[in-house]
């Protein structure tokens, strides 16, 4: 199993390199368990798939918490076949959920009930895409059910289902997505905005 | 078929909001033959597979003509079953190349190298994914063919390809990635990020 992210922060302000860097100490506390590794146009994350969107909260909370405009954009990615195995991607939890759709619906939604408040308001819109399996179009309707129920539901839009609400279960909405739908031991990605502090925020 | 692209266009500049108001006429060229749609998140171009890139190149050229780093980020997606049939959607070409991946690859190749030159440098990476085959990683290695050879090639990532050059081929390599592979008929979503006056560019 290989699991990641390639994250970019898009503050829109002149001092954007200085929000980034101000940002990025965000990820210490989760880099013991994460490989990370920065370009001119992404950082990759690599790392169990449970972590993957906390990681990404911590981060965009520190930059929102500036007052700026920012948004994280990612490409999201579990069990890609053209990835080697690597040990620090090994799942936190005791593997893929492999229960019938209906359970992993009432799993999702029990965990996102759980998670904390952060105070930031995002708005985040997402496409999830299971690859390589006959059935994609089931895990995805089982996947939007799950959504419906989540409590940061939106709306649906062309391409992708916008969700709005505090960070704390938008993110916790975003990793059930992405860990429990799909086949548990298959390639799944998943592509995510989330939005904070805009100034066209309904 | 239904194709289009969920786009949003990044600033890092104290006036993105008017950078972004000055960049969107340049998507008037192409008015007559997309529909759009903007909420605070996206703008969504719905019409033929084949205009998506011109016009988001467009876009980006006008915003980047500003000299500000900007980012622009779409999810761009055709053939998704779960999408009603629109004849704004109708492909301008013949329909879906059907041809094997051999010639594919020679077809897109050709446009690329046909492709004009805009003056402006970008970088690029995206992610292909075709959906609901079983011979997903085929297409993807087919595309990855391809990419080596466009002449904007620039590394494979983790879950992504970069392509850096003029922004004239990098925009018309991933219209070819997006028309030419992937089941013709068939649901392939790609995810794309590109930048452009970034001060980290190497």
């Amino acid at each position: 199993m290989f699991s990641g992210a390639q994250v970019s922060l898009y503050p829109m302000s002149d001092d954007f390199v200085g929000v980034i860097f101000g940002a990025i100490g965000a990820l210490d506390a989760w880099r013991d368990r994460l490989r990370i590794e920065t370009d001119d146009i992404s950082t990759l994350l690599v790392g169990p798939p449970e972590i993957l969107f906390p990681a990404m909260r911590d981060l965009l909370l520190s930059a929102a918490g500036s007052g700026v405009h920012c948004v994280l954009s990612a490409a999201v990615s579990r069990g890609c076949p053209g990835e080697p195995d690597d040990p620090v991607c090994t799942p936190i939890s005791d593997g893929p959920d492999g229960r019938p759709l209906g359970e992993r619906i009432y799993a999702a939604r029990a965990a996102v009930a759980g998670s904390g408040l952060t105070g930031q308001q995002v708005a985040a819109q997402f496409s999830l895409y299971p690859l390589g399996a006959g059935h994609h179009m089931d895990e995805i309707y089982g996947c939007i059910e799950f959504l419906k129920s989540s409590g940061v539901f939106d709306r649906s839009k062309n391409f992708c289902t916008k969700l709005s609400g505090d960070a704390g279960p938008v993110f916790a909405t975003l990793s059930e997505a992405f860990t429990r739908f799909g086949a548990g031991a298959g390639h799944v990605a998943l592509d995510v905005t989330v939005s904070a502090n805009s100034p066209s925020a309904a």
